[in-house]
């Protein structure tokens, strides 16, 4: 028996994965876990015993990669790292006979890859909790780390204390491609209260059934700028996401009118907020004057992916601390 | 002056390079060193002084690189992973002068690479404690694991203690390719008196040159059933190891009928275990009611690779404890 | 607030960017911190709190690796590192933003890249320290290891301590290409008051508008005979630097006669030291007889980049500790 075994078994594969309650403590939580690292305070709850993370990653990436690994350390754990070139699930053995051998020597697993039932089959065969890196379909730990720092400017309670509830009767507005970060914004926006404003180029929606949700968490608008209207929150995401690079120059033509620029940030409310889960390419989906603007929030949400993601490697090794 | 220097220099090249008397103490360590793990207590003997090993990888790796990797940290210390794309041994520089800089910054190199000439050169080179982690010729981290395995299975004796004594005139049954894994698998029978049947296809057959060992530890037989009949164990590999991909298609015909399937497990003796270095190709080398039945031990056989290494890196690293 | 901006943010991007008492300070650290590994004694300034450098390579490397990696271990630090297949700076999104993301996650960041511009745009953007670990224009710590090399066989005052005031009116003869190392053998001289006798072939002259430095601290010889006279460090480096393989054919014709042999060795002063920052090419720019002779310092050379470093990061991240 390794470490995740002394508990109940949990992954995180989709923001659905987890309840408002859970939510609660983990917003708390990665506040708590950010304000050791702000003030240099060693806080090591992975240390002793020892804990270890595998990071498997299918697809390239530096905020996943830096986010995670930095944020093991900190919490005084370790981290093996293997790419593609070291293995690709499912090529050279079943996913499911790497899930049984990786899940035997450390603590904790998470994975960047290609479809999502890669990641389900590799978590039904593992002794220890697996956790969604990004997929063709979610991205949840991205959705946490943008509800967090969302909380953190908008939603700190009289008692000095996150507000989660805040969030409810919100709207956030989804500029641009019908993706991972769009579905799990769906499944945010259906457990926890609020809608999602969606504009997509004819071509890219959203499909309702990969979100699993009710269809009154979210409505569509074929304007980009009518589904800022109101907006507490403007977000997007690159036009080509990652896999999709051979329809770079067809997705060129279509998002042409899904750029958030200064006209849309004037159409939400006054306060909004604009995040985006970054690379950005300025001039592309959002204009520079946008992201580098006083609304942006950008850099912030980057660091809170590290917070959030210690908080959630914290709860599914060591289950609720407080 | 570092790490290793401080006592004479050992290697762990090839299965001989230890005697019985050794393995007896590495049996016993790796079963104390695993209970710490299963027992989440900390063990770092890697900590104070600080112990860094180094990973030099020439062909991919998953089990290799996680059990070492997570076994390190595990022992409280750190790892340095260098592939092909960081430093391919002997092309920029000769093989001798990566040893000789390599191992003034680091206490422990491991090497997985073509041919065994290649580690043999770094070793005569090298201040610090080489360790083979799969050449051409041989893989004794996998036979050390698979004979750990063996003994926690059916070789505890009377007062609790493993008894490597035990393995004297059993048989392993060796189904497949005269690889690295034959010849590491006939030097260990030559050194703890247990004897091998080898049947391997026409054009694929070990050479008695590779492995050095008396001929009397190894028996051949054509047909791989009747080399299962009594054997203690029944083990093989995929039809095709690394490196030799181009030859994939003579090879899947040539070990048509090299597939461990239950009538040979029926030939062996009723409590015959199973064993396989993975990854496994079920319906080739093995049929999945043999590697996903009882008498399969394969996945702790793949975290007893991370145990026995463990117990291997302390022993080259600080001698013997008990 | 992460960890190096307690104090004012220092980089280290070239050999100019540091006073001479500063390059003083550094010395006797380096020999402190490496006394500290030859004698076993754990030194973890960087364990409490965590300290995690990021390394982002563009270009290959095995000594600058592993001598950056196992040094961070070595003070307690951890370590994520960045290829090329994870990110390429510039490509996914503008250098300034990765600065801005992966500055918000670590404590320090070594980049070895091509163009100087890229790491200077990554540091006016970065809120943590960032190392230069090679560009096409400089190669600072491998010049500090260089010096530090040569106070420790010729620099040791009466004292007991290093002396760099030794330097002064020195004369190093650099031997080949006119490249980084030559650069920054030249800030070194400009600011510690020897002399380099520089011998290139011709179309790969140093062009002094990289270097910025006075013209009196480096003399041209076309005749690299002549350059080695009366010197008291010999160095030299591969005729065809990494980025410049194209031209390869080329060079090897142009640079024929730039081999550091007996013969320039003879010509320098009589204990004069022959250093290289390797991989070196035995029968190229060295004979065999010098890299592997009795005045070759070469491995101590390429162990002391790894203790100047670990220096060098103290001093950026922690300031002054004597």
């Amino acid at each position: 028996m390794n470490a995740a075994m002394s508990q109940k078994l949990k992954h995180y594969l989709q923001f659905s994965d987890f309840n408002a309650e859970e939510y609660a403590y983990l917003f708390e939580r990665s506040r708590f876990i950010k304000a050791k690292f702000k003030a240099f305070e060693k806080y090591h709850p992975f240390a002793d015993p020892d804990r270890t993370l595998a990071m498997i990653f299918e697809k390239a990436s530096t905020r996943t990669r830096v986010s995670f690994e930095a944020g093991m350390y900190q919490l005084g754990g370790s981290v093996v790292h293997l790419t593609t070139g070291d293995s690709q699930l499912g090529r050279a053995e079943p996913i499911e006979d790497s899930a049984r051998v990786i899940s035997r020597m450390v603590d904790l697993v998470m994975i960047r890859t290609f479809g999502q039932d890669k990641i389900e089959r590799f978590a039904a065969h593992s002794r220890v909790p697996v956790i969604n890196g990004l997929t063709n379909e979610y991205h949840p730990c991205q959705i946490l780390a943008d509800l967090f720092t969302y909380l953190e400017y908008r939603g700190v309670g009289a008692d000095g204390r996150l507000d989660p509830g805040c969030l409810k009767g919100k709207v956030v507005a989804w500029v641009g491609d019908g993706n991972n970060m769009a579905n799990t914004w769906l499944q945010a926006a259906d457990l926890l209260g609020f809608t999602v404003h969606v504009s997509t180029p004819s071509g890219y929606e959203i499909d309702p059934a990969i979100a699993h949700v009710r269809s009154d968490c979210y409505k569509v608008f074929k304007d980009p700028l009518q589904a800022c209207v109101g907006a507490d929150l403007v977000t997007t995401d690159v036009w080509t996401s990652m896999g999709y690079e051979a329809e770079n120059e067809a997705r060129r033509k279509a998002f042409a009118d899904w750029c958030v620029d200064s006209r849309m940030m004037k159409a939400a409310k006054s306060d909004a907020l604009f995040m985006h889960c970054l690379p950005a390419h300025r001039g592309e989906e959002v204009s520079a004057d946008v992201i580098d603007g006083p609304q942006s929030v950008v850099w912030d949400e980057a660091e809170n992916r590290m917070h959030v993601q210690k908080a959630l490697m914290e709860y599914l090794l060591l289950g609720r601390l407080t």
